[in-house]
């Protein structure tokens, strides 16, 4: 039996798919915060991977702190250009110097977000539309890590920290992650008219799901208002499609309600950074893609923390992985949380607790599942390293 | 009766006070992110006196993307320097003319930002230790506001937001906020060598609270180690005095535990932003001045944010205030969640739902109370332009 | 006969050519301070293009101030890298809105410096190697000039200032001129191991020039130090082959003289921008591309400024043609220098004076020439809104 | 007798005071560019003076790349404001760390910059009103000067570089230079509303000076056209007064002659920086504090340079120093040039070639008092030590 202090109990309030009223929000990958979210998580990775390839260990940095201000724009129909361009400003810390190896961490830093935003966000010309600037300040030598190419450590916790995680996703919570990520993905593939920059709002009421969508308009493939309320109609639409594949609620759905006769949402390049929308990490969705004030959460911005000795990103991401992993393996869990609390100068795959809350469905009682979820959860526990492996590699969602 | 849509009902989990495990923390008033917090407030309420005293009424403007980039700096007993300065980037939107009056928004951002370093982070020379910097985009013309020297009107929602607040504060959560705020006033009068950066955890599990506390010492008042660790010493005792006023469970008391023997919190200015902590707004305290992730939370952030006519912060400093105002007014309550929907289009005052979820104390039904909560949940929202001329006088905690 | 005020006398020094010691030097297009006046001349030329295409004609700008703060570099043979970012600060005044028409001036800046430094710095990644930032102000509204697309008029001189040109260059000042000229363009095709800075210092005592080549060379396409010595060594002859088609003096040349058995001028990028060199504009080559102490300089920078009222630059300019058209149309010229001095408030073709001052070769007396040097000053004066027309076309040398 | 190069022979031109036409420049120490000069200078004497007291002799740095980008300001009389703040980026080089002891070169540098404004450009509100930004680059380590407390021993010279200096002042100049120096102290005590950015051009023509004045009011010392009309003939009568003090000839004085009925010269602070007038270092006076194109002009910026081993700014400020001293201790000079001429790897006492160009007054030749000459040229270049010394005491004019 595990020597680790795992405890599984019933939660203490009704399954969220329960409860009256639900609220959920994701900005998606265009919104201004999700865009620095997106740069400090590319940053790092980038970070993590220059520094396995150059001293064959991932040294001290954390670039979690992005900010993005706004510039100002001219939208048209048919095509309006950038008046002012957007400055983002990448900052943080990181070792510059090791062993007499020197690692250009601006570099990279500016590289890894030009190739982001280049990816995400393709109608920004990087250079005109956006400034990229960069204070990397020196990282304390002393905090250098120990996670190398001849593989992992368990490092200890160097900080009172917190993650928390969920699963299953609710019915509005689907609706709402799965709305941006398809309409990003798939929609966009066939209308490039719509924009990177969709921010998605569920709220449930009872059996009622609505579901608010702000999308931003690329001016340069509409050419007059029609276009615009048909590509608004093809949103409705699609997000309506979607959302009935993950419930048999009640849904209506709701795009761009602030438009009036003489004011819409065109944007020159997709996203609202363009004009007055400023930007930050950790400042909108949390760790599984949602804001979710019906649930638990970590203020901790996840986004562009260092995944080898970072507990906070580090138990946010575990502790949802954990989730789901025990509700994809045992049967009868409604809802679940789980929730890690790192202990000062111990390992960090030895949680001061680990806290596994459950509703369980009916006819299935705690016991009946205690000793699978605690399995599960030792197991994930004993594999910590994983995470930061996939932290490194770019294969997490963090946010 | 009123007409507008309040529900009460009871709240779907323990009381927080009765939950197993309870985690707390606080951000002090000179940690990284709270600095940010308290300039982006500054710069809004400056602003709001400003627009009132130029032309008449509050215009728009958002000032909650303010971002601090650590300096490095050289501690030393009896006095060290700082090496590299802070660098602070005053970020938002202002409106800076209309109607032909300019307003000097920059000079005004800067000038409220030194006032209010200099007021609360003592030890930091502005100018020489920090650099203020400021990118001030324009506000789009068209928001603006309606909030004038006549007298409020109550503008319409213009988003789906959401606001929470909670009352009252459990143990842990009292020592906590008490703790960081009575080091910061009382003590350090006392004893100058605390720095305001003191950070603050309290981990409650049943009936013992473990108080972790990190402060920043300021190295020209202490003059070797041994001077050091009767500062820690006295930090301990002092924390420990104010719990006892807040609790009778058993409290432990835990000061700069990463001390080692060679490695200390000793800084210049008493603030972990001289050395490699960056800070922003919106990732550190919540409205009520703490981070709780046993209860609900929103990740709006509040500071910086016009008061006149942003939903998300009016509903979280007015939902905080009903909880508050209920629970002094009405007995028998021994916990309580204010939910506040806004809905677009719509009347600030009338929310699309104001939820009060509510734990009684034994001996007491939710029936008995109701029509009581009910009541001063009405008066509240009808008085809600209240909450933004207390937040235009900077009349009201929002970190 | 005209009625400006032209006056031809005997300059009172003697020739250039024929002065003991003449000093020459010529900053190469990669150096910093070159960097700088290129990218604020083509900023100031995109920048007058698009007032033309958008209203018509060239409004108030002035573009003259971009600084360059130099990154830092680890050089190699086969290739290193850079390591911390050149920051470029484009600034200066531009007018961003005309008759409700908005000029997206920081959007052009960028584009015409981005484009500037791809083609002439090309080993230069532009977004990771350098950063381009940009604050240009808001220009005052009534200095709008009067230059469209319909055709000049001349403006009025708003200022006092001055212009001096020159001709014919010395044999120094012509070897000096071409042999970086030609490095850059022609040697670099068949070497493209030579970077664009190129710095060349001529010093003639009596009939001995002494050419002193400081010349970075690109790491990637040198592997070893016997490379880097061949490359030096191809440079000095070539810049020798060069020399000898301007004079039968006695000429040696030096390059890379700092050069010792530990430290060689090796960059990664072509120019010492990468390693602690700052630049600025105005700091280098004059007008003509020359930086000659023998002869009388004006401090005024010619790149970035105004070409259609900024009457220092247009002055320099004009000067310059002036001297080269006269020498090159009138024979028995053997040094000539050309003075325009404005009078505030009356057009720039009417300058306070326009001086030209000539020693004639043996055999020719100033009386015989007087006539031709005034009717070809007086026609180009007449003309002096071509300048304007080359500047706004790109097609003048301004350094 | 000296083995040092010296050559002394006649000037190749009439003396300046004789010419016909004569153009002298000052920009007083108000406006942008010398502003830049004088932090620039400023931060070098600090550096200079930090690096002796705690390491014990000077090293490696240069900080002659300030730069200013105006404000806007909204001038009213009896006292308008700024609008948009100044921004000043101080740049350049400087050694950061030696054997251990790390030196806070930024915050040295903006320590004196703040300290430089508030003595000279007084109305301004260092940190509201002007933002004062740091990029300084680490120096390179190898070059570390020799100028330590224990005594200066003579650098070698690490540059071809040239040096040039003129006495005696013509009268024109001395008009020029000492208007704008008796305006800013003397004047400036009675009348305040005199604002520091006083730039004067003088112009004779044979026996005609005309002194042009371009003097910023400060508008808080003036409430209405009237006074401000006073003032401009205060200034007039003022410099009319000391230019008599320099002449016999006829003087004419212009003051703000750009001043029409709807717009004058009236600023908040008293420098055109604070309305679109860019700056920066080495773009306005030379190193003997004027601008004078019929005499020989370095191009090189002298202030921030390194006094210790800049053998561009020692040579400057020498061979200025070297006329003056001959001048004031020989008889019988009608004006003089002093060209230092660098040779790399020599020491800079023992320049290539030291060149003293002559003008006699009638009735004496160069014959007469050439030993004399050789004599001092000789003792200066022997203590050219002791121009590092004043340079590093802040005790010279560069600008």
């Amino acid at each position: 039996m595990t020597e680790r202090n795992i405890q599984v109990e019933p939660i203490d309030r009704r399954a969220v798919e329960d409860q009256d009223i639900e609220i959920v929000e994701r900005k998606g990958i265009g919104h201004p915060d999700s865009i620095c979210d997106g740069i400090a998580e590319a940053i790092s990775s980038a970070l993590s991977q220059a520094y396995l390839d150059r001293v064959g260990k991932v040294l001290h940095y954390n670039t979690d702190e992005t900010q993005l201000v706004a510039g100002s724009s001219n939208p048209q129909f048919g095509g309006g250009e950038m008046v002012e361009p957007i400055y983002i400003l990448l900052t943080g810390r990181a070792t510059k110097e090791y062993e007499g190896t020197k690692i250009p961490t601006d570099t990279i830093a500016l590289e890894a977000a030009r190739d982001y935003l280049n990816e995400n966000i393709p109608e920004l010309d990087v250079g005109t539309d956006v400034i990229l600037d960069v204070k990397l300040g020196e990282g304390s030598g002393d905090l250098q890590s120990v996670f190398s190419e001849d593989g992992a450590t368990v490092p200890m916790a160097n900080d009172t920290s917190f993650g928390v995680g969920h699963a299953p996703l609710s019915e509005t919570e689907q609706i709402v992650l799965n709305a941006e990520d398809r309409l990003n993905n798939e929609f966009v593939a066939e209308y490039p008219a719509l924009g990177p920059d969709v921010k998605i709002m569920g709220k449930r009421e009872r059996d009622t799901i609505d579901v608010t969508v702000a999308a931003a308009m690329v001016d340069s493939y509409i050419d007059n208002r029609d276009e615009y309320d048909e590509m608004v109609e093809n949103v409705r639409d699609y997000v309506h499609g979607v959302a009935e594949e993950y419930t048999d609620r009640e849904v209506n759905i709701h795009v761009n309600t602030a438009d009036t006769e003489d004011s819409i949402y065109l944007t020159t390049t997709g996203t609202s950074a363009e004009m007055g929308d400023d930007g930050s990490v950790g400042r909108g969705n949390r760790a599984n893609g949602l804001i979710t004030p019906n649930r638990s959460m970590s203020m901790e911005a996840t986004s562009g923390k260092n995944p080898v000795n970072h507990i906070g990103k580090i138990y946010n991401l575990l502790s949802t992985s954990i989730a789901e992993t025990v509700v994809s393996e045992v049967d009868g869990i409604r809802d679940m949380r789980v929730r890690l609390l790192s202990q000062i100068g111990r390992p960090i795959d030895e949680p001061h607790v680990a806290d596994a809350q459950v509703v369980t469905e009916d006819g299935v009682t705690l016991a009946d599942i205690e000793d699978d979820i605690v399995a599960i959860v030792d197991e994930e526990l004993a594999n910590v390293t994983t995470i930061t492996e996939r932290a490194v590699n770019g294969d997490v969602r963090t946010f």
